[in-house]
């Protein structure tokens, strides 16, 4: 048995819990910069929430709304530098993935505001990051109880930064902010919180505790991207059903990181502009056809948790994905192949993988 | 549905788990203080694993191990002077709940060594309290997880002090050091274990989360002590069960706090002696024969992952309790009654509870 267990955030969750729990903010300071991209923080009323409380509060704040799909650190860097100028006592992060792995980049910068990007990537803070609020807009990134801030660097590379200074101190989780989501986006966003419990249920590091994490959350995923691939519009109990089985794969994601699905999904992003859910979903086939052979009780304990054959699992997440028309060349292929030497996420697969692997599984999907 | 969860405590688990982590301890400083009672740390090898991993990592240690079970207050701060004299960087807690619930008190008053008694019962504290690492040696308390110490005060009475600055920084959870508890021991802190997971399935704050950990506490503690009350000698594994399923049921006991059998216990564990985890017990079929009542569908589930009918369950606890010879007089009721005026465990019982029910309830059992 494995008790392994680390997730301090304290997630606070249900309809109206910002304006339940105002108190949890101002323990916090009486400034705050709003780290958000140009859209969902305002479209799913989480911004005037959140605003809402802050004016109840007294706490006075400034918006940096400037962050993107797959943020890049220098818009990171930007972030923190006007929360260091605003003299922000902490970063609140409000959106999907890309606002919420900002802000704690930002909290970084905020405190430490002449680290450049490298500097960032390296994690050479001296000073400990501002305090961090992350409030979700999308049912996918876990990035409310990680640790993990994933940016787009100077190459145009998706990278991660982890480290135990980055998990917020307060997640407000309120699943109306993903009524508002597109039925496209809910989709993506669905596909990844799938991979974070997939791909983590056969990490080594999935411990008993990160094993009921998964054992709730990839049922509640799968159930509700099949109805939801089917529906004419998302009703909100799926809604609520699809946030928070995002939540529980969030919590797997945390404490296991991911396999080979999602370094290789970067690539499809950074490179054919495939959403992140879907470019790492068209993967996740591959890796439970590898764990059958590899690891075939845990492969097996996966299928019986969808409760449907690998057939079924496979056709429908690769109609999903919607990468059918990716086409790569063979010398592209080669090129990616060369990242993969040492790839880290190769040790969290069962039986190991190789760059090998990789170049054969890429050629399948994508040269023809 | 409920997602709240806040357990900041990084849990490190397994055979040998210390050693194979050292550099844990080394992060938190260069002097230890560390808080024992007489005997089970070094019974159970935790003591002189843990001191072998101090040696190896430069840290110099003192040890105070005057911790006795239902550790009063005095012997907490004495416990936390004598840190601050030593100037240690943190507080370790090696032993049953009496151990490791002393040493947060004493990590407390190692920052504040002025405090006193009534200070330290209303959490007065102006310093924060020096890191504290957890290693139990008994399969119950749930201490490790938690932000409660349970002290004994001048009065004789046993109460709680519960802050979030209370939580270990690092628990040691390796479930050989459980091998050598007497099987009289195994068994009361196992009946503790099953009531933290029993008493939070039914509070309020048992959301989804907490409801997981209960759905693997309570079987594993239910059949595991079914096991022990028959076996003439624990087998490992079934003390690793026990002892895993003790800090799944403390997960619960984190966040949901507890019903009535707890406090109803203290009194049989004050004034008549019996040992906590028997002491609360005693009142477990009542509890669960109340919730019949009043939330049959959360009783109904508890009966289901037990796997056994209430008579059967009652008859089990009610013998295995210990507590057939313990007799009251009518006048001691009233007595004791008049300390439940308000009591905040009540409103934890679904339906409520009230000072008259707890009356009925203690004349049934003991007025004879």
């Amino acid at each position: 048995m494995n008790f392994n267990t680390f997730m301090p955030v304290k997630v606070l969750s249900g309809d109206d819990v910002l304006s339940k729990n105002s108190a949890a903010l101002k323990a916090l300071g009486s400034r705050c910069l709003l780290v958000t991209g140009k859209h969902s923080a305002k479209l799913s009323g989480a911004l005037q929430d959140f605003t809402n409380v802050l004016h109840k509060e007294g706490i006075a704040y400034t918006l940096f709304d400037g962050i993107a799909e797959n943020p890049t650190a220098e818009s990171c860097i930007a972030a923190g530098r006007a929360a260091a100028e605003f003299q922000a006592d902490f970063i609140a992060g409000i959106g999907g993935g890309s606002a919420l792995d900002a802000a704690k980049a930002a909290a970084v910068i905020a405190a430490n505001p002449t680290m450049d990007e490298p500097a960032l990537l390296n994690r050479e803070w001296k000073v400990k990051p501002l305090p961090i609020v992350l409030v979700g807009t999308t049912s996918g990134t876990g990035s409310e109880v990680s640790a993990v801030s994933v940016l787009t660097w100077r190459d145009g590379r998706k990278r991660s930064v982890t480290h135990p200074d980055l998990y917020a101190r307060v997640v407000f989780a309120d699943p109306r902010y993903t009524y508002s989501m597109p039925k496209s986006v809910a989709l993506s966003t669905g596909l990844d919180a799938l991979c974070h419990a997939a791909e983590g249920f056969f990490t080594p590091a999935c411990g008993d505790v990160q094993t009921v994490f998964a054992q709730k959350a990839i049922p509640m995923l799968w159930q509700g991207l099949r109805e939801l691939a089917v529906c004419d519009e998302e009703s909100h109990a799926l809604s609520e059903r699809m946030y928070y089985g995002a939540l529980w794969a969030g919590l797997v994601l945390n404490a296991t990181g991911t396999c080979f699905p999602h370094p290789f999904g970067y690539i499809l992003t950074e490179d054919f502009g495939i959403p992140h859910g879907r470019a790492c979903a068209v993967f996740l086939p591959a890796l439970i056809r590898h764990t059958l052979r590899h690891a075939p009780d845990r492969a097996n304990a996966f299928l019986d948790l969808i409760g449907c054959g690998f057939e079924e699992f496979e056709s429908f997440v690769l109609t999903e994905s919607g990468c059918a028309d990716v086409r790569m060349t063979a010398e592209q292929v080669e090129e990616y192949a060369a990242r993969w030497v040492n790839l880290k996420n190769f040790l969290n697969v069962p039986g190991g993988y190789t760059p090998e692997l990789g170049k054969k599984l890429f050629t399948e999907l994508f040269v023809k």
